[in-house]
């Protein structure tokens, strides 16, 4: 009775799982794929999936095999498909049941709409013809947030959404601990006065062959991926056979290339999630955190160590003979970890980038608590910029303009990049601590290790946990703690800078 | 009262349209993007996009929206958007109505599953593969078929998908008139004897430039259009300003142009609907005949046409002067008209083109009826090859697994090629008379003429009235003519080979 109930939820499930990835396609394609002038018809496409979606979840029917299901899920084991399924999507359609679907039409059309002019404003450097479409975005989620009981402060409920169960003051603690111990960090470093001066040219062709050699020994296979080139770089897919990440290139850095590894990790994390899980609400990573974790990882722990740059070093010196003539690896290995206040978020190093990220979270709350008229926010944005990272704003393209997510009205997103730096260090001290010979092994090429560690320990499981039961279940603790990732950045610009080590 | 209810169909159908537009995109991705292990899931959500479009459009509600609406609409201006909406709509209903939404599904998730089975038999020439994909593709064709009263014959079913109203019967009795008028062509051209065989080489990056730069003339925008590789070219897209065409290319021969200049055909009908129409059901074309005309039109009435060629074959010559040396446009002229029974449909003449198409319509009126056993099919292929073409097929990849059809479940799809062919001359007749200096046009790269004539004409329209009223519209009655194409055609042929004139 209870199985054939489970059943029937599961099939019910399935079908919204079906929609959600159509979504997803609908998304990248949009963004990567679609001529300009189909932006209006895929908004409205954009809408009804998500509507449809939307309201098949939280039907009735849902709601009553979910309260008919709650018990028979406690008496499975709390691994099982079984437990855990019923578990989230009560989870799930509680919060949901909660927000009406016209209102969540509303802010997908909107977003949808918003995208176009936000790509148009940040090339015309056009604050003012973005203003329209950011305030919509904002007052739909304010309408999105009054949905909600409020029981600290309205931050939490945006929050909730990319990393379940986590708090503004908690945020603001661990933001206050980095404000601590990380910016004196970078204060260490400009003291030193190392950093040189230096004028590269990557031509884009070179480029486009490196990093595909880079993702495909991390992982990435033609037959389950794609890499394609996009304005703002993000990893989607529709399943975990179907993975799509997405790519810029610029020709005087190679932080497009950082951007590639970057959302490999993402894109790992979805591929390597447990095929049974596929078109259930599982199937995707726990948290924006704990994905953000992944990519963080890929792109810095490995992409930017110096055995990773051991092995791939030389040939990224036979396709840029010129450019990097008089370079050996160690200098390389200097220059990709070079610490900079810089202005542009996704290229910062990983000394100032949680700065960045600081800076829009306040922000965010501002902006939702009416704390200054948005016509001023570019002004906000770029007196922060000069007091957390000493840095002058030229104009809003580089500035307020430069992300996509207010775009597309996320709000409350921005916090999960911090947290994903600070989780992916948690994990890094128990994935040395277990594969002691990982560093060796990226000397050799060798990624698999680490694919596998991760895995077994964190990707297999989908979203069958929160993210504090996840990260209890690895590294042995449910908070985010800061302080691994102090250490790590301590350590590594011990070894560049020579400023002071960890104690 | 009635208007608020006709709004309320209205938002209802375009709820509808939007899921339809976005099973095409999974559609075009899946043939175009997609890595291939995304195929099974891609199955489930074109399945799950599909039902869900259904059951959408086959519930109570828009039952009785219609029921309710249909006087009110035949008071509304018959060419109206309202009467048509209604009309279109309650027909509709009726045939979809009939139809359970598990078979619909069935169908769609056994067509993509099909699908790379078929693309893989293909290259392997490997007919056992795909004979059990066939088998159950044609099994749900018949079910389908049985939820259908028949009055005459059954394969008047599937033909009435593609081409509304038309019967079996009427078909055969065209293709009767091909059989005596048509074929004897290719034997007057075939005694001629003056075909040369040529070994030519047109590498692809020169093709793709040239076809750029032909699509662009006839219409093609970057802003509302994309163009891109597959292995069986179609035309697609997600709305009215975005428009998907798809080409292959080959370096022994220009197959690729045409083809590309043929889903132009089928895109420039989407792109030229009336803008008032979008997300309705009549923003599409009327029937699969009539959008062959479109394409068969821009590939060889406008594409093989002398004026056409005498603008672009110097810039052909241009980019291939090794390949092109010792031609001039009117060798050029009569060597992309050459007549010559081959293997491949879409590769083949006009002359013989509707020979290849013969052929399909009585397999598959054989295949319906269980005539043969499926194992046979090839065989079946390969005898009536010989008997209408004269040609022995060496293997089925290019025999009867050339196309893409069955392996999408589309049966009753073929004939629409051929009255495509033949609506297309009966519509020339009509444009030379209305725009005399069509070809002077042609000759200086205007297009603008014809595309206004079509817009004016056919596109505009969408699907508001049937085949047989949009053909009684524009040429003065309902009936498809063979005749016209039979005139054409022999004019084409006496002008290059010297056969005789038309009387």
């Amino acid at each position: 009775m209870s199985q054939a109930k489970f059943d029937e939820l599961r099939t019910r499930l399935a079908e919204i799982a079906d929609l959600v990835k159509t979504a997803s396609l609908l998304g990248w394609d949009q963004h990567v794929m679609m001529p300009p002038r189909g932006a209006q018809i895929r908004a409205e496409q954009l809408a009804t999936v998500g509507r449809i979606a939307h309201q098949k979840f939280t039907s009735a029917e849902v709601g009553n095999l979910i309260d008919e299901l709650r018990d028979w899920g406690e008496q499975q084991e709390y691994d099982s498909l079984e437990a855990s399924l019923v578990r989230v999507a009560a989870r799930d359609w509680e919060k949901a049941s909660k927000v009406p679907a016209e209102l969540r039409a509303e802010m997908s059309r909107s977003a949808a709409l918003a995208n176009p002019v936000w790509v148009e404003a940040r090339k015309n450097n056009d604050f003012k013809s973005f203003l329209p479409v950011l305030r919509k975005n904002l007052d739909l989620r304010k309408r999105y947030i009054d949905c909600f009981e409020i029981d600290d402060e309205p931050y939490d409920i945006v929050l909730d959404d990319y990393e379940r169960d986590m708090k503004t003051k908690s945020v603001r603690r661990i933001f206050d601990y980095l404000k601590e111990h990380q910016a004196p960090l970078v204060k260490e470093v400009a003291a030193r006065g190392q950093n040189e001066p230096h004028d590269h040219v990557f031509p884009l062709e070179q480029q486009k062959i490196f990093e595909l050699e880079v993702v495909r020994a991390f992982g990435f296979t033609d037959d389950a991926w794609r890499l394609d080139p996009t304005v703002h770089p993000f990893a989607s897919g529709t399943g975990i056979e179907d993975i799509r990440i997405t790519t810029r290139y610029f020709d005087d850095h190679l932080g497009g290339l950082f951007g590639t590894m970057h959302e490999f990790g993402h894109g790992l994390y979805e591929h390597q999630i447990d095929p049974a899980l596929e078109r259930t609400p599982l199937a995707r990573g726990v948290s924006l955190g704990l994905h953000e974790s992944q990519s963080r990882m890929w792109e810095n722990l490995v992409g930017r160590s110096l055995p990773f740059w051991r092995r791939f070093f030389p040939r990224l010196q036979e396709l840029y003979p010129d450019t990097l003539a008089g370079y050996d690896v160690d200098r390389w290995y200097r220059e990709v970890n070079m610490v900079e206040p810089s202005l542009i978020r996704v290229e910062a190093d990983e000394a100032t980038y949680n700065l960045h990220i600081i800076l829009r979270f306040e922000l965010e709350q501002a902006m939702l608590g009416d704390e200054f008229p948005l016509e001023q926010l570019p002004d906000e944005w770029n007196s922060r910029m000069w007091e957390y990272l000493g840095i002058s704003v030229p104009d809003d393209t580089v500035g307020v303009l430069q992300d996509v997510h207010w775009s597309g009205g996320s709000v409350g997103y921005f916090p999960t990049y911090a947290l994903g730096n600070l989780i992916s260090a948690q994990l890094w001290e128990r994935i040395v601590a277990d594969v002691p010979d990982l560093y060796d092994g990226f000397e050799q090429g060798e990624f698999a290790p680490l694919r596998d560690w991760l895995r077994e320990h964190l990707h297999h499981h989908g979203r069958k946990f929160t993210p504090g039961e996840t990260l209890e279940r690895v590294v042995g603790t449910s908070e985010i703690d800061p302080a691994p990732y102090v250490r790590y950045l301590r350590e590594k610009l011990a070894s560049i800078y020579g400023i002071a080590a960890p104690s």
